[in-house]
């Protein structure tokens, strides 16, 4: 049935049900220890005028991401299941980014009335899977009818590890003389969309891993706790693409940046499926939702050790801040030569 | 300049900077008294991945609300100033319902590449204007492009008056012999935006204070927290229409209520513009925002009263919650004759 059939109040009641059974602890099914308490401190969930939960003196993350169908995603190439998937990930993300603990999240969604009831709770499933995996639970939001195109705005709230609020993972920490590095590998998601959009045919296991590094990425959360409690103090994740974003860094913290080209992390088979535009994928691509950071030798020596022996996603050195140019990123091939980077991220009207 | 033109980064720094000055404090801004430490618990705003400010051990009251152009709102009747006060006063009012403190919000933003930038400052104008009022900032976002439509999506977080989470003013909490009684009065919304769609003239006075009922209500903040104050526990605020709110404290309750429809407090002036349909707006209208409440006579008494000595809103008493029918509203005439309540609220889709 048609969500314009059905009624709000009605579509609204179907999710409370499935989601509050969902919203039980399922022994297992998290990547991360909870915090304390954690399974015990919602009291309201979805059904009264607004979620109600117990408070923590930690420091409260919150970030807020809004995808807007044939802007962000496109209903050829994205299941429902993916783009709730991915919807909720962008903002797990942002708390990864922080070095924080995802727990709560509110959905706003506009749906044009001829959406199935049906594709909701698919994509209420996607929402549910990456955010249990990480012990955060939906417990609120709004459903609206929008006439031409769907949006769906998540809002996500965590904790901080430490009352400290020194202790936390900031675009403006990056200091001159730090080496910089990035989570796994980067180039997946720009790879997976180019062939969803230009229908490129690979073997069904790189056809498989392109299309999951597009639409259901895995926010690095566990990786940013290990990397703040080592004493790391600057990051941030890619979203917008690794040359764009470094150079926010840049600008927040007020230095310039070296960035080693050959060192930048790339699965093979982004290199293989696309030979001639792998590295653009890498630097330019965005939306693979690695974390980019930056510390000290000493401190990110101790990091990637911490990550490797916490079994973690593995990060690669890819070069340092250094002073100038401030608020730039220098490309640094094998020869050594450095060239300002032209291309910026993706801007979402510019774009 | 077009915000397509302007880009997104460009406009989300601008906003940023003059939203960092209207965070400070303003002396005498504020109708409430923030709660302690108010003023210094933001440590990150907007610019970073996240928003970051100090925990509360408090209850935390979390709320999220869309608007869509063209549903929610249209261009004609209704300016940028008036569209980003009323989205962020819908969301105040969530929290108000429960008897909380609103204190941070987050707006995911979606617009038509061909919007101006000042307009986008003067809907960000409203929202600070009414936020401000109770003590509550803008701490980060998104904006993002759309082809068709704008949609404006505020999250809203507060915290409640007490640890204890029996001390919060819920749908469930209508007890059998319970007066109902609802703050301000009803209907003006109604009556503004139909003077608005059918370009109806009343003098000038009469025409200012219908638009504003309409495009810029006042969310009960201070009410709704003398309300759990003096021992209220059941409340939601009136977004859907009387009638229809009512029939969902009803049902979240398992209870019924008799509506006295000689008591709904309507203004004058929505009679007297109106003279055919003032009822049916106070009823079925939506959009007031004003708090429907419910309590034993004895503690109906004191927060009404108190109420009146705060110098806040004051609230009519109009009807009784019964045991029977389980989940309807009757209405009941000034001679005393009964009937199930047959017309909803507003549903977004079957709307």
């Amino acid at each position: 049935m048609q969500v314009g059939r059905f009624g709000e109040f009605r579509l609204i009641d179907q999710l409370a049900r499935s989601l509050s059974r969902a919203g039980q602890p399922r022994s297992g099914a998290s990547l991360t220890s909870p915090a304390p308490g954690a399974e015990n401190d919602l009291i309201i969930g979805i059904g009264d005028d607004t979620a109600v939960w117990r408070g923590s003196p930690l420091l409260t993350i919150a970030t807020t991401d809004a995808m807007v169908e044939n802007v962000h995603y496109r209903p050829e190439t994205a299941t429902w299941y993916e783009l709730g998937w991915k919807a909720m990930a962008s903002n797990l993300s942002d708390v990864a980014s922080m070095g924080g603990t995802p727990r709560y999240a509110l959905v706003a969604l506009a749906l044009r009335p001829e959406v199935e009831v049906a594709q909701v709770t698919e994509m209420y499933a996607g929402m549910e899977e990456i955010a249990g995996r990480f012990g955060t639970q939906v417990v609120g939001g709004d459903i609206v009818s929008s006439p031409t195109a769907c949006m769906v705005s998540v809002t996500v709230l965590g904790q901080s590890v430490s009352f400290d609020d020194s202790i936390l993972l900031r675009r403006s920490g990056a200091r001159v003389g730090d080496q910089i590095a990035v989570t796994g590998t980067l180039g997946g998601s720009g790879a997976g969309l180019a062939m969803l959009l230009e229908g490129k045919q690979f073997d069904a296991a790189t056809t498989e891993a392109l299309r999951r590094a597009h639409a259901q990425p895995v926010p690095r959360v566990p990786e940013g706790r290990a990397l703040v409690e080592r004493g790391v103090r600057a990051a941030m994740d890619v979203s917008d693409g690794l040359v764009g974003d470094l150079a926010k860094v840049c600008v927040a913290s007020g230095v310039g940046a070296r960035l080693h080209l050959v060192a930048v992390p790339v699965d093979p088979m982004v290199r293989s499926a696309f030979p001639d535009r792998w590295l653009d994928m890498a630097l330019y691509g965005g939306e693979d939702y690695e974390l980019l950071f930056t510390a000290p030798p000493e401190i990110m020596g101790r990091a990637l050790q911490a990550l490797e022996v916490a079994g973690l996603t593995p990060a690669t050195v890819i070069g340092e801040i250094v002073e100038e140019p401030v608020g730039k990123v220098l490309l640094v091939d094998e020869q050594g030569r450095a060239g300002v980077a032209e291309k910026g991220g993706w801007d979402h009207f510019a774009g």
